[in-house]
């Protein structure tokens, strides 16, 4: 593992990670927040981010506006890259010129088809890997939220529904709550885990939270001027199923909001409060 | 005047415009948070931003979590561009290879030497046309205040100094506090002003400090660990200037901290307090 950023930011350090990851086949980078308590000892919870299509690592970390929340509350936030990554070319990652498929949209499933499979294991990574590195490498506790953006807000519902007992907190802004029914889901789906739309099930929150173990309150916020909202978010959707298994959710149109890094960071400090009530409560 | 985009953010509006500035002989891009007080029609005063090296009008907006502290404080803050500029290579802009030099490092002054005398005058620009369009677009106040950094925290000391009244505030991160005197300013000065020394001197504010007619308290914020302390930023000939001058001066060393946006945005809570004191007190 090797630090290939660090700067002081809110009294922590805001760094970056590469290592060689097992799960995918390639090396990774991941942005690491310790906050002041870290860095003076202290085993801190983990607030996981999962970024959307297209970001990096970097998104996040630059834009979001986090570590003054991520300091106050005393969490590490780790944010990882969006999909396996290849740069050199040397490894057979797959990719795709588009920019919803492939490199920087592995939509955090464990792909089954050709010339996926491979590489791309993103659940694993992050449901499996991920902690296990951060536990170990950062002296962070085993007390874990997990939050996303879009294509990250699903992976942030489907990774903590597929594991219950594993996050103590969970929340998304703007996700993909039902990617089996939209056009990102079903492209990416139909690429990644073939054309039996049985399969996806497994990887659809509003279909996994039928039968959910576990019920962790989800914070979702959605903006209402969001330009992706009817045709690929349809929060509608996540409200249906959260009422019919009676699984609690707080979902806030925000008005006037878009699908940016600009809402993100409007939103941010109430989902810092969701999840360090939980992680540290 | 065209906006080319528009974000709600913290209960106001971060929104881009595009402008033919007759100073400059290009358009221009500018970034402005309205916050809701503007937005609910009040006449707010506005802070500049000047941003460094390599910059545009989006890194500062993007990147150093600024519009929170304009929403609470109720100011309009306004990040031009840093140079002329002309993407297309119709308007014969000079530019130059190297980063810190021509298009993205106009060092806030109004050029004298060809071939930049034509489009270069960006403190003509900034201290002049770009209040008038703000104030006459946006509804603005005419309480003005100036902060910027790096190259920017240059632009931001030198242009409340040679314009005694017309900013009510000034702040620096990271400065270039004796352009003269460093190998940034001198490559920069050389090639826009000419060779003869002394005419820099107009655009130096360790010069300017000497007989400054007005006292304006100047906020600085430096890292420790900043990369071009000692080369470029040399925080010392400020201190030694001002003590000489009896201008009031608050200096502080920030240990650990970098360069980056990760300290611009660790320590701008507190510029918009000293900026919101004066601008609204």
């Amino acid at each position: 593992m090797q630090r290939v950023e660090h700067h002081a930011s809110f009294g922590g350090r805001q760094e970056v990670w590469q290592h060689a990851s097992a799960t995918l086949g390639c090396d990774m980078k991941l942005g690491v927040y310790l906050p002041p308590a870290a860095l003076a000892g202290e085993r801190c919870p983990v607030l996981y981010w999962l970024s959307g299509l297209t970001c990096t690592e970097q998104n996040f970390i630059t834009k979001a506006g986090a570590q003054p929340h991520a300091a106050r509350h005393g969490l590490i936030v780790v944010a990882p890259d969006t999909s396996p990554r290849d740069p050199e070319r040397t490894l057979g990652v797959a990719d795709d010129d588009a920019y919803d498929l492939g490199q920087g949209a592995g939509f955090y499933v464990n792909a089954t088809e050709p010339p996926w499979a491979a590489h791309y294991r993103m659940q694993d990574y992050v449901a499996e890997e991920l902690p296990a590195l951060v536990e170990r490498s950062f002296g962070a506790g085993a007390q874990r939220g997990i939050c996303g953006h879009s294509m990250g807000g699903h992976g942030a519902l489907v990774t903590a529904l597929r594991h219950p007992g594993r996050y103590r907190s969970v929340s998304a802004f703007a996700p993909i709550v039902a990617p089996s029914q939209v056009p990102w889901g079903r492209k990416a789906f139909g690429a990644y885990l073939g054309a039996d739309a049985q399969a996806w099930k497994e990887w659809d929150a509003v279909e996994l939270l039928r039968d959910a173990r576990e019920r962790l309150p989800l914070l979702v916020d959605q903006g209402a001027d969001d330009e992706f909202l009817a045709s690929q978010l349809r929060p509608e959707l996540l409200r249906s199923a959260c009422e019919a298994a009676g699984h609690p959710l707080q979902l806030r149109m925000q008005p006037g909001y878009d699908h940016s890094y600009y809402f993100v960071a409007s939103f941010l400090a109430d989902h810092f409060a969701h999840h360090a009530a939980a992680l540290r409560g």
